[in-house]
């Protein structure tokens, strides 16, 4: 999430009173069939219970994707399809496992994860001392000692962000360019604190970003507890790490995005895409990450249906593939509308969880983010009473990049988020039902009112 | 909480640019100190599973006292002290219990609680057969049936209100009223629908009125999964319950508010109160309701004695006794203020929850409101964005009936707060540590605002 402004939101304007009475009855069925319908909850449900996790490439993705298709064609609306785009398949490859044996004192199995796209130990354990640093700058200072090492970034979570998103932005480089900064200097392997603040020991994976012109080593993240505990044994002395880990890539394989269509009845050729990502982690069930996203486009699916709504603008509801560690399904998306011509005037992205909405953030024109302050009065009750300038998605990236498309999100709440994300506890149960359907609500009266007057 | 009214937060007044940068920092600060020290989260543990339920009169009540003298004397204010209140002293007696014959079919125990306040069964359960109404219009259609049956009332909370205290408003008369209106037409006892939306089957209790001029007959409130099922028996012929409670009242009791004090250095006799209420129910370790209000309460004393921060007014910190079943502790606070002739200026509550904050609720002059919204730009960054008319507390509402004084509360999220409220889940764990520092974050912004500049 970019650095955020505030916005005065103040007078509507452009719409007659009569327009807006009507929007307000409109919005208010829209919200009570939300609200009342169980649609979403449902869903998650299933999709965290009986599909599970679902990384692109593996068998849960597949699983997923003949899920989507079903459920969304159940809504029966214009057009159900899949997308085919090359998705990369890593493969944890079994457990991952951390043994410390501190200078003084018994040796301890500590609960890690490896981190995705991250290479293996080969079949067999490496073992080395472990030289704690708590940030790059220390690494830069002590880089003559890193060789044979196997690092340990200590880099805490920073509690005095008031949105954690901002925290995550702030720590979020020790996992993407951690290993490869370490190999550099000869590490052997890389352990990082994990990106959270959570009050419990379950470590969170994610994405690393090895730099191809360096050697590939093995990296793990370790749990919050763990990692204190790491931290005070390398207070003591030199802590020796045994590593095995024994993730790998198999070869590309085919993935989709999953894409329902309601066509437009004014502007059919003119597209609103609403999205989450379908592709989970290997090691939960997605709920927040990304089900509640999912969830929350179908159920708008659903409530435009149900509540027999035609649009104007050609809206669009895609379960995009892979945005956890590649975003082939968000950039194939926007490649193909870019060949195909498409104009696509809107997207909207949900996938920061499923918590109570508190504003809109829109990557987009000043005169963009005035129209959608104009609509603050319609909307404000329902929970998005603020407005941002930057919003949107990595999946729907893309489409900004390429075509220009204004890029929203409605962003809920930050703070649980980064307590679940990426980490085994992100099941069906730490979702709460009424938090989710917000985001649904307020999610659909965004798109009603783009797709009514425009953007 | 009052219907809400949303002001556009403007432009800040009356402050100069220099000033407003010095308590940009101060604010800084504070939220820095908050956020990082644990004393919150560390004390709420401490009242929760150290001390635990606390109901007024009951054991736990003096313990809870002592815990809260011992703890803010620990911080060195400049006075703490208890005073003294008598307050009611309700006990349940023993196990509540409800089975249930249907019409066809096996019998079953279902989960309930006794109403806080009602009487028992006599030391021996009464059978009567069941009359489902769905709220107080259709008791009204059906007085004539009402002889001699227990009537239930399953009224269900609204899940579109956005605002969850709007439903709980809503329906909440069914717990006041609905005994007495139930025992004016011959019913022997009561059950009703808890007052949430919670998914699961944990009974809410909290506090019945009887009215006196009529019988008082025993009343339950039961799990929502259970009241699912009764009124799918019911719907099927008559069932047949049996019902054991053991309530009853002690003599009152000596309670205590615990006070603590910071001496104004400009304004020694014109008084801030900040508080929430030290009562739980029985049932629980009262967490969010109201571990939360008292936690926070304690740590912005924490973290302005901390600071070296020497307030203009003098502030009370007030962990308020009998919130629950009587509110003798807030009706004794403001008693003895008005005999002093005492000048309270303002009066802060925090009794919703310590869920993340979104806005500040202050019941005062339109003047009042505007210079509230004035500080918009120092405190909308920390959570407490949106502005509403109507705000405070229980406990502080005398504050506001015998001496004026403007009562406010930094409003929370108020999503889960029926998901616990006044049930056994209301627990250490229901409480995220972030939202409740976030709560005292915010609830500190305003009492320093409020000190540096008056209302």
């Amino acid at each position: 999430m970019k650095k955020a402004f505030f916005l005065t939101l103040l007078v509507a304007y452009g719409m007659a009173g009569n327009t807006q009475q009507n929007d307000s009855l409109f919005i208010r069925k829209l919200a009570d069939r939300i609200l009342t319908d169980n649609g979403a909850y449902t869903d998650l449900y299933h999709l965290t219970k009986d599909v599970g996790p679902r990384l692109a490439g593996s068998p849960g993705m597949v699983k997923a994707e003949e899920w989507g298709r079903k459920t969304m064609q159940l809504l029966q609306p214009d057009n159900v399809w899949l997308q085919e785009c090359m998705v990369p398949h890593w493969v944890r490859g079994g457990k991952d496992r951390v043994v410390i044996k501190p200078a003084n004192g018994k040796q301890r199995e500590v609960d890690v994860l490896a981190l995705g796209n991250s290479i293996g130990t080969g079949g067999k354990p490496i073992s080395a001392p472990v030289l704690l640093v708590n940030d790059f700058d220390e690494l830069e200072s002590r880089k003559d000692e890193v060789k044979g090492k196997i690092v340990f970034y200590n880099y805490h979570f920073n509690p005095t962000f008031i949105n954690t998103f901002d925290a995550y932005g702030d720590a979020v480089k020790y996992r993407g360019q951690g290993p490869s900064r370490a190999a550099r200097y000869g590490a052997v392997g890389v352990i990082i604190r994990s990106m959270s603040h959570g009050m419990n020991n379950v470590p969170h994976t994610g994405a690393t970003r090895y730099d191809t012109t360096l050697p590939k080593i093995p990296a793990v993240a370790v749990g919050l507890e763990d990692a204190d505990w790491l931290a005070k044994q390398s207070a003591q002395g030199t802590p020796r790490a045994t590593l095995q880990t024994n993730g790998h890539f198999l070869p590309d394989t085919i993935g989709h995005n999953v894409i329902a269509e309601l066509k437009g009845s004014e502007f059919p050729d003119e597209f609103i895409t609403i999205g989450g990502h379908l592709d989970s982690w290997d090691v939960c069930e997605g709920a927040q990450d990304d089900g509640a996203g999912i969830v929350q486009t179908i159920e708008i699916l659903r409530a435009f249906r149900e509540m027999g709504y035609t649009p104007k603008h050609s809206i669009r509801f895609v379960l995009f593939m892979n945005e956890e560690n590649g975003l082939r399904g968000g950039s194939k998306y926007a490649a193909v509308a870019k060949e195909k011509g498409e104009k696509h005037i809107f997207a909207l992205e949900s996938d920061e969880g499923g918590f109570t909405p508190r504003g809109i953030g829109l990557t987009g024109s000043a005169e963009q983010l005035q129209k959608i302050a104009s609509w603050n009065k319609l909307i404000a009750s329902y929970g998005a009473s603020e407005l941002r300038g930057g919003g949107g998605g990595a999946d729907i990236g893309p489409l900004n990049q390429l075509l220009g498309t204004p890029t929203a999100n409605v962003f809920p709440d930050s703070q649980r988020y980064f307590d679940f994300h990426h980490a085994r506890n992100d099941v069906f149960e730490a979702v709460n039902k009424r938090e989710l359907e917000l985001g649904a609500v307020n999610m659909a009266i965004l798109v009603y009112l783009v797709d009514q007057y425009g953007l």
